[in-house]
């Protein structure tokens, strides 16, 4: 899928050293990826959706306001969810020797120009 | 309830400078916290065992590997959920101004002795 979003997705991998990306509707469904092969975008996709409804649950519950970001830790990488205003959930894949002060720093950069492009 | 993890539970709160924190079977049943009174520790376990559960299918999927953490940021701070061996959840609550490489590297410092208390 190439849209006006692809540059900023693509820049993101290349920057942030970072596996793929995906940028999903909140309700799920992909709107635009840069991601290997072995990953399918519609599970991505899925799974973000699912997660950051059940983040903002908890982050409701215990008075931590506005859900942000979730981030998941795994032996073999980093999964990143990041809302994108209320329009959208950017998903960043990363190795687990990414520097993430780095790629938190490249999701910001990011997430700022997709709101640009989203509005 | 005070009990052998308390101690540990309370250094890293002061270490951290984290507002709480809660050990959590992996059923979600609370094992021993040091928590503010406007926090349920029920509420806190259950939501820890919902999410930790949740991220661990968006893990597999992607093909991450075994679960090690999850952060979830929110307008007013952090929720993390780390996982101690199979056995247990260590939940740790942080205001948004928390430095969040020395709450990680302090979580991490609990969670071995934590192994060593539950082992």
């Amino acid at each position: 899928m190439a849209n006006k979003f692809q540059e900023t997705l693509e820049m993101l991998v290349r920057e942030a050293g970072a596996e793929g990306c995906v940028l999903v509707s909140v309700d799920g469904l992909p709107i635009s990826s840069v991601l290997p092969p072995s990953i399918d975008e519609d599970r991505v996709s899925a799974m973000g959706a699912a997660i950051l409804s059940l983040a903002e649950r908890v982050n409701t519950e215990l008075n931590k306001g506005l859900l942000e970001q979730v981030y998941i830790k795994g032996s073999k990488g980093y999964v990143i969810f990041t809302g994108v205003k209320d329009l959208a959930v950017l998903g960043v894949l990363a190795p687990s020797n990414a520097k993430l002060g780095l790629l938190l720093m490249e999701i910001q950069r990011a997430i700022k120009k997709l709101e640009q492009e989203l509005g």
